[in-house]
C-alpha cells in the first residue's frame, strides 16, 4: 500500500483510555467498568446528536455532560470526583507500540480527533509525540463522521485523501473516513465485529506496530 | 399548555417494542434483553452515523444492518432468525393507554418518525390508530434529531412549531423537537434520568393518558 502521509485518530488509538477505567474504578469501587462504558457510549452519543442539531459543543464539555448523565444514570454521586476524571483525559498514556511505530513509519503524520484544542493540546504535550498538524473538529463546530472534518487532513497536508492513510481503532470512524475517500486502516485492538455501515477498511491491524508501511 | 395539534414519536412512544425483546428472546432464550438493547442501540447510531456521513439508508434497512451487526457481536447465529425478527417491527402494539388517549385528544394528530414508509404504513395501517398525517424522515434522507426533520411537522399540519406538541419517549428526540421549536412533552416511561444536551421538555408525563389537553 503506497501512502504519503498518515492522519490518525487519537482517543482508542494512539492514546490508551484504560487509565479513565482505572480511575473510574478508584472512585467508584466495582462500578468502574459500567460507568467508565456508558459515559464513552454517552460522549459519542452526544457529539452525533449535537452534529445533528447544529448545536455544537465542545468536546471537553460534551465529555463532562456524558459524565454527569452517566453518573445519575448508575446512580453514582459525582461531586468532587468530576475534576479528577476529566483530567485523566489530559494525561492518557500512548498504547506502548505507538512510539516506536511513528518512528518507523516514513511521511508525514497528523492527528485528526473530536478532542477540543483545550483537551488535544495539553494531551498531545504531555505525551511529547510529535505531529506535523493537529486537527481538531473544533473549528468547524460539527464532529467525525460528518465529511467536512476528514477534509481538514488533506488540506493541512497538501495532499489528496487518497494519498493519506487514515488510522482509527473506532469502525464507525473508519467508515467516515473511507466515505470521504481515505486509504484506511482499522486498529482493531480487541476483535470487534465490523460495523454494518457498508464500508470496509483497506487493511486491519490489531496494534500500529503492524501497520503496512 | 395550549397547542393546537400533537405530533408523535412512533417507536416506543405510541408503540410498544417490547413484543421485539419477547422474540429475541424466543429465538435465543437467555439472549434475548442483551440483543435486543445492543440491536436498539446499534439502529439508532447508524441512523445518526449515517446522517452525518451524507449516507442515508432507509430505517428497514439500517436496522436489518445494526440486526446483523448485533447478532455477530453477541455470537448468535441469526440465519433463519432475520425475518421474524424484522416482522415484529411491523405488528407492534400500541400502548395501553394510546387509544383512549388519542380519542381524548382534540386537534389534528401526526406521526413524525424515523421509520421508512416500508415499515411505518403496515405499522400504522394495523394497529388501527387514525392520524391526520403520517411524517416519515425518508423524504429528507437524513435522520432525527436535525432540524429539517422536525419541520415536515408544521409543514404538514399548517400550524408554526410553537403551537404544536411533540410527544416523544427518547429524551434525545425532545432535545431535537425542542432546539427547533416545538412545544415538547418527554413521554418518560421508565424513569430515565435527563439527557444533559442542554435542552428540556416542557412537560413530561409517564404515559400519554397524562398529557395535559
Amino acid at each position: 500500500m503506497r501512502v504519503e502521509a498518515l492522519v490518525f485518530d487519537a482517543y482508542g488509538t494512539l492514546y490508551d483510555v484504560h487509565s479513565v477505567v482505572r480511575r473510574c474504578e478508584t472512585c467508584f469501587p466495582g462500578k468502574g467498568t459500567a460507568l467508565s462504558q456508558l459515559w464513552r457510549a454517552k460522549q459519542l452519543e452526544y457529539t452525533w446528536q449535537r452534529s445533528l442539531m447544529q448545536r455544537y459543543a465542545p468536546f471537553s464539555q460534551v465529555t463532562r455532560e456524558a459524565l454527569a448523565y452517566s453518573c445519575a444514570a448508575l446512580g453514582l454521586q459525582l461531586g468532587e470526583h468530576e475534576q479528577a476524571l476529566m483530567e485523566e483525559y489530559l494525561r492518557l498514556a500512548p498504547f506502548p507500540e505507538v512510539r516506536p511505530a511513528l518512528a518507523r513509519l516514513a511521511g508525514k503524520k497528523a492527528i485528526l480527533s473530536n478532542g477540543s484544542p483545550d483537551l488535544l493540546e495539553p494531551l498531545v504535550r504531555n505525551s511529547r509525540l510529535h505531529f506535523d498538524a493537529v486537527l481538531s473538529v473544533d473549528e468547524l463546530r460539527i464532529y467525525k463522521p460528518a465529511p467536512q472534518v476528514y477534509a481538514l487532513g488533506p488540506r493541512a497536508l497538501s495532499l489528496p485523501a487518497s494519498e493519506l492513510l487514515f488510522v482509527s481503532s473506532n469502525a464507525w470512524d473508519v467508515a467516515g473516513a473511507k466515505a470521504f475517500g481515505y486509504r484506511v486502516a482499522w486498529c482493531n485492538r480487541q476483535d470487534a465485529p465490523a460495523e454494518e455501515l457498508g464500508l470496509s477498511a483497506d487493511v486491519i491491524v490489531t496494534s500500529l506496530a503492524e501497520l503496512p508501511l
